[in-house]
Parts: C-alpha cells; structure tokens; sequence
C-alpha cells in the first residue's frame, strides 16, 4: 500500500525546500535532468519495452501502443522540453500590485508556488518529464500518479530524475510518483487535502470526471474541446475554408480541433458547396441539419447527441442558423467553453461574438488549433482549462503559481 | 423537493444576461434593490421574528440568536453595503493584457464574470444580501442556500430583491434561493456541476469541511484562521504589546483575530511579564509552552492540540523559540494560510518571515486584523480564501471574475 503520510510528508518539505531556489538553482537542475534523460535513455527504453509487452499482450490498440512508445527521438524531444523550461523567465517573486493605504499599511501581492501538486495522468511517459520539470521550475513539488500501462517507464523516468535532482544538491523529493497502480490508491489519493494543494487530472474525458467527482482537492479540469467555427453570412469563402481543413484536420485527435460548423443560412447556398468538396478531400464525413443537408448529398443527419460529441475524428457536424443570435446561443449550450471562432469580415458581429460566446478562446478568422500554451507563446503548458476558476485556456508556468500579500507595517492596530 | 434543473436552466439564462450588463444598469438596479430593502423593512421584520421565535422554542443561544435578529439599523446597513457595491468600480471587461504573436494573431486577456456562484452560508441573514451584490456587480447569478434557521428571513429578503431587479426591467433571476432546508438537498446542490460554477461556503469549520469534501464543483474555500503573532528577538515590546491585544482581543470570533504568540527565547525575559499583564487586563486566558510557564504565572500549560486551534474565544496559545527558523517552521506547521505577523525591527528577520511563512497575508509590525476587502481596499469582500487555487486572502469583486483570451487574425492556420 502506498504511504500517503510519508508520501505527503517528503512533499510539503520539498515544497517548502522548492519554493525558496532562486532561477539559477532550478535551471541548473533541470539541465542536469535532460542530461541524465538523454544519458541513461537505454535504461527508459528497456523499463519502456516491457511496458509495450504487457500492452500488446493485452491486447492494446495501434493508437495506444503508439502513445506509449518511447525511442531515442522521443526521450531527446522530452530532455529539450525540460531545456525549454530553464530558459523561461521565474514566475516566482514577481510583484503583481503594490499599494499603500492610508493608515500607512504598505500591501504587496507577490507570486508565490502553489505549493503540492498532483498530476494524475494516462499512457504517454513523456508526461512525467513534462509536468516535474513546468511545476518544479514554479517552485511546487509535484506527486505524479501516471497510468498502469506505462508505470515501468514511468518509474523509471521518475528514478532518474530523482537521482540527478540528488546530484545537484536538492531534495529528489521535489517529484515523486505513486508505484502503487491499484484504482483505489487513485481514489484515495485525490483525498489526501492535507498533503497536496492542487490536482490537474491530463487524459480522457472519463479520467478527469472520475477526478472531478471524488475529489476533496482543489482541482483544475482541463481537457475537453466540443469547438466551434461559426461561417458569418460576411464570412470570406476563400479564407474560410483553409482556415475550417486545418481547424478539423491539422491534428485530428486534440481538444483545440474543430467538431462543429455553424453556418449562417444566407451563406449556405455559396458555401456548402465548396465545403462539402474540401472536406472529401480530406476525408472528412460531415453530419448536417436538415436544412444543410439538401446542399450536402451523401452527408448524415446529425442529431442532438451529434452537436453534444467531441469526435476526435475525421467528422464534423454542421447546423445551419438563421442569425447571429441563434449561433452564440448554439454553441454556448453545446460547446465546452474550450475555443470557438467566428469567420467574418463584419467588424461588429466579430466583436459581439468575442464578448459572448462563453469559451476560454474565443477567435474571429483563425483556426482554433491555436489554443495552445506554445503558440500563446508562454513557453510552455501543462494543460488547457476548461473551468472557471483561476487559470482559463492555456496554462503555463505563471498559471501553476499562487500569490501572496505581504503587508509592511509601523504598529498599526485596527480600531 | 427543489427541481435544480428549472433552477439550474434559469441561472444560466440569467447568467448570460447579467455577463452582458453594463455599469450603469447594474448600479441603478443595485440602488433600487436598497430601496427596496429599507422600504419594505417591516416585512423582512415580520419574517425574520417567525425565526427568532422558532430559534428560541428549539433553545438557540444567545450568541447565534444575536446573528440571527434584524432590526431596523441592520437592514439600513444592509442597503449601505448595497449602496457601496454599486460605487465601486465594474471589473467586467477590463482589459488584463493584449499580445501579438510573430503570425500577426493579436490575443487580448479580458475580465469576464465567473458564471453562476452558490453560496452555502449559515445563520446570518445579511449574507443574502451581500453575498447577491457582490455577485451580480460582477456580473454573475447567484444560487443561495441559506441555513434553516434563517430561512423565513432569507426568503422575505431574496424575494425584494427578486421584485426589485424585475421592476428595474432585469431578469429577478439573477438571485435565486434554495426553499428547501434539507439537508438532502444541500448535498444534492453540491452536485449540480451542469449549472453551478463556483461554491463558496460561508460559515463554521464543520460547513466548509461539509462542502470541500462533497462538492463535484470547484469551490473557493473560506474561513479558518489559526493566526500567529511571532515576537522575535528584535521586537520593540512597547510597540508590541498594544498589536499582540488588538489581534487578540479587538473582535474576538473573527476569523483574522490572533490565536497563537510565538516568543522568541532571548526577548521572553523582558517580554514575558509585561504580556502577562496586559493579557490579564485583556481578560485572555494564555496556555504555554514549558519554558514560557515560569514567567507566565497562573498560565496553564498548552498541549500540542491548542497549537492547533482556532479558539474565537478570550484564549491564546504561546510558544517560546529558540530562533527565527524556529518560529517559521511551527507556523507553518500549526497555522492555515491565513494570517501570520512577526514584530521586529530586524529588516532581514522580517524579509525572511514575509517569504518564508506560508499565508494569505503575512504582516510585519502591524495587527492580523487587517487581513480583510475593506481594510485593503477592496470596498467589499465575500470572504476570505484560505487556499491556494483562483484567490488567496480578502477576495472582493475581482475574485469573483474570471478571464477569456479573445483572439483576433486574418486568416491564420496552424503549421
């Protein structure tokens, strides 16, 4: 059994261990761990190939088994993220407001590490690299629990990060990782409120609701993208259309895709024709409305459960609305508040649908596969939100930080 | 029994309507709901004797029948709070930072409201009130489920304020309030993550804790302040002394009053006696640490439980160390993130505490009771967070805000 006190224990002195490095301690480090990854990579792919043994020998799919995979390449692609993530700016420390008050109370809010946080995450190893190296830099320890399949690279990965931590002089307890792959152990680590301070569940929609639901955690959902493009009846045909082949297809497996068109219906007699011809090339099956569907021979009617699904596949579903109006209230009953866009060169419905569409991203003529903490240019990203609460889109390294006020005073009471 | 979906389905509606508000239809709506109020004082009157009269049957003490009561001056006071909100600054739409990326895509952060907040509270019925302006002036609905005893009272006062945005021509579903005081169904609220952004609880340790451990929506966690004053070696006791009774003794019950004293060995000689007296003229009960007794005459002796409490009562803890890394490493070990101050004329001492000590607010030579929305300036507060998600400390408007990124481009995809 997993000993969460001893567990939670190491954490918080890491924690408080991990909060107070300065940037150079943390860059060194992690350039220390994408050394000892690049250098003992034929210890991960040896611990990785019996994780791939046991998968076929289940009876695992081409997809999965093609996640879980490590080669060379891939362990140097995971060292140069965690090179990336030195190079970034500190979030730790920076002053967001100064203010004084006028019984002489000097208030600053200062950015602070979020302090534990736990990662629960499912078959790609590169995970582990990913999630240590974005929360140590922003000062927090992290316990990871990765998925059963990959457990054997994981711990491995896991073990020499810890190693080149204790090289370095700091505490290997910065990361841990739950060896234990029991459900329950899972369950019961999403209660441990006395130990970790945050957990972001990374992987299917079925994970991060198991998450959500037993929690006694803070936690930040991220993950599920039912995205939209809106085609104005002033949409551009000619821009449209690349922007809704890349948006569906650029990565036909990832929450920022596009699942759902929505089509002004003074367009449609202009544009289905020339959709319906662009998404056979690229092998896209659309499922439409009835009033699409005269314009899109060969395409399935769509129903409720259609326009609700999150297909991360070549198919899209398409509606036709008569307003404005009808397409923000559409997509605000069925999207997931991840991205949504607007194609059109009407200024004023560009900017109504910026303001009210309820989504984390909300675009006017551009893909929605921008919705990503690189192409945000933060450097970085251990996830995309899709809740309200304190960090919304692409979070980076300021997104896995807190803050704190400091208050300087000459006596003051309050009367 | 409550139909949460009708309820959910209107929040949501009314939701989208308040987002879409500007400063002047909500500032006007607010003052009318304080008219309202004051105008039809004798009927939240009438309501609120029904529930002082069953809280006396059922043997409610006095403390809580005390919270429980309104009069004329409370519900004055009431409508000032409203009053107040009204003035303050909208965060709606604030512009948090605008970017353009090297492909031309133009990205704006925009404050946006949270969505729908339910707020579970306790016996005083003026949170109604509160807890509806601060949320609806940033542009949210609210769903309030108020506690038993207060219920007659809480409804009479939901309903002016319902009748008082329909007659400004607003949706009344910007507030709406849980009849039902099953228990049953406080639990079942917790659940509604289809409609309900946020929960925040308001009210006592058990409350919270009830909340953080069934809730399935993300909830900003209020309340508990263990706070510790520590007394370091370089302490001007002069000064000292009158802080250490005002964050003992100025308000006792709250939840920034001091609990704990941590003393510093080398100052107890001079220290000691001169807080034993002035703790003896403030009528406060101290329980010490072995070392600490001999000069604490009469002091019982602290067990590892009272370092641990939150007494809101004319009690305090103390604790002699034998240096500065002492004293931080017993608050943050007994403290709960709140507020925490070291009194010293020591700049380093003070630097380390400000970053060591893990709390919300974190003082140097000023009283713990200031960590509150007026006091920092806020001009309104829903509560005090003592996590590390969303919001640390007083949280006022802002914190009931969350943000989108709006995205402009001109055709951009994604390579």
């Amino acid at each position: 059994m997993t000993d969460f006190r001893d567990m939670g224990e190491r954490a918080q002195r890491a924690r408080t261990f991990a909060g107070k490095l300065g940037p150079e301690e943390k860059n060194k480090a992690l350039l220390q761990v994408a050394s000892a990854l690049t250098g003992r990579a034929e210890e991960i792919l040896k611990e990785n190939e019996k994780d791939l043994a046991a998968g076929r020998a289940n009876g695992m799919h081409e997809g999965l088994l093609d996640r879980l995979q490590l080669n060379g390449k891939r362990i140097e692609a995971m060292a140069e993220g965690i090179r990336q993530v030195a190079a970034l700016e500190d979030p730790v420390g920076e002053i967001l407001d100064t203010f004084t008050r006028p019984n002489g109370l000097l208030i600053r809010k200062v950015r602070v590490p979020l302090g534990v946080i736990g990662i629960i995450y499912e078959s790609r190893p590169n995970v582990t690299a990913d999630a240590f190296s974005l929360c140590f830099k922003a000062g927090n320890a992290t316990i990871l629990k990765g998925g059963s399949d990959a457990i054997r690279s994981n711990l491995a990965i896991t073990a020499i990060i810890r190693e080149a931590l204790a090289s370095a002089g700091l505490s290997p307890d910065c990361v841990q990782i739950i060896e234990d792959t029991d459900r329950a152990v899972t369950t019961q680590f999403m209660k441990q409120k006395a130990y970790v301070d945050v957990l972001i569940p990374r992987g299917s929609a079925s994970l991060i609701r198991s998450v959500v639901e037993n929690a006694q955690i803070p936690v930040i959902e991220t993950g599920t993208g039912n995205c939209h493009i809106y085609v104005d009846r002033e949409a551009d045909i000619d821009e449209a259309l690349p922007i809704i082949v890349n948006a569906k297809t650029q990565r036909i497996g990832v929450c920022n895709a596009c699942e759902s068109l929505v089509v002004h219906e003074e367009i449609a007699k202009a544009f289905y024709p020339r959709f319906r011809e662009a998404m056979e090339q690229a092998h896209v099956e659309i499922r439409a409305d009835k009033k699409a569907l005269p314009y899109l021979p060969g395409a399935k009617e769509a129903t409720e459960e259609d326009y609700r699904t999150e297909y991360l596949d070549y198919i899209l579903s398409v509606k036709t609305v008569q307003s404005l109006d009808e397409a923000i209230a559409h997509i605000n009953r069925c999207n997931t508040k991840h991205s949504d866009a607007i194609l059109t060169r009407d200024k004023k419905s560009a900017d109504r649908f910026l303001r009210e569409v309820d989504a984390a991203c909300v675009y006017v003529n551009a893909s929605t596969r921008f919705t990503d903490g690189f192409e945000f240019g933060f450097g970085a990203e251990i996830g995309i939100s899709t809740q309200m609460l304190h960090a919304r889109g692409p979070m980076g390294l300021k997104e896995l930080t807190s803050y704190k006020y400091q208050i300087e005073g000459t006596g003051q009471i309050r009367r």
